[in-house]
């Protein structure tokens, strides 16, 4: 049983067996992210918590892992006062407003990182869900990727671009 | 003298001292790229010509190069699809039409890859010449992401995401 109360705190190396637990389930379908299905932890571990990435974990009052996400430039030089955020939940975790409350987490941590807003560069229009809830959260669409991503039911599909100004 | 005439053909590992030369002047004055204005020639060839990029060369008679772009794909897996390119010219040569000509090659190129689209993810507002070109040459604005590049001179200024369909 899964507790209700959970803090979020930075990714250590010896989180990662479990948090891969978490990430693998959202990368497989292929729905939702553009990365390839078969992805080794390896790899999704360079993109998560490698480089300039620093990866962040929701976890519950038993050190159970229910999401992650990470933060990093969006771009270098002239353009790294954007920053760039993915999130998971675990699917025995949804309802329970991990997702926003990992969103939020993500933009004082930005702030105190010295971002100036942050940028979501890839998310899939039929990921309705996900859309609504970073509208709730401050985001706008500011592009639309023609059929950038093929989703594997719905064909190519429309993603969108979605920025928050963090300076308020 | 450079010569008017020149073909474009693919990057060898021994055009990349030339190769850089062309690119390093455009990369320096961080006003239309965001990478590092320091970025080193083995981080310019780690972006421009390794892994999953294709690069190529516009080179005149006496096989000078005048000018670079290269090819890969914008996103892994299910956004791979679409592509991404990037282009300089030697300012040494600049109206001879070279831009325009990589840019065609590149859809070209594209196509014959399997590419179904192509997607500027970061063409600086300011870049007026650049932004007016890639319109003529069939390229729409998608997106517009508030202050994302730090212009040494203008500040923070908006940047575009540009798109063409390369299905006809």
């Amino acid at each position: 049983m899964l507790s209700s109360t959970f803090q979020i705190r930075e990714l250590f190396n010896a989180d990662w067996p479990a948090t891969w637990a978490v990430i693998e389930p959202a990368f497989r379908p292929g729905t939702t992210f553009p990365h390839p299905q078969d992805i080794t932890s390896e790899a999704a571990y360079e993109i998560w918590a490698a480089g300039s990435a620093k990866a962040y974990v929701a976890e519950d009052e038993s050190g159970g892992i229910l999401g992650t996400y990470y933060l990093k430039p969006n771009q270098p030089g002239r353009g790294s006062h954007v920053c760039n955020c993915a999130y998971i939940v675990s699917s025995a975790a949804r309802g329970m407003g991990i997702a926003s409350k990992m969103c939020e987490h993500s933009q004082r941590e930005a702030l105190q990182e010295g971002y100036r807003s942050m940028q979501f560069n890839f998310v899939v229009s039929t990921n309705t869900g996900a859309v609504r809830l970073w509208q709730k959260l401050g985001f706008e669409i500011v592009g639309t990727l023609p059929e950038a991503f093929d989703h594997p039911e719905n064909g190519y599909v429309d993603v969108y671009v979605m920025h928050k100004s963090l300076l308020g």
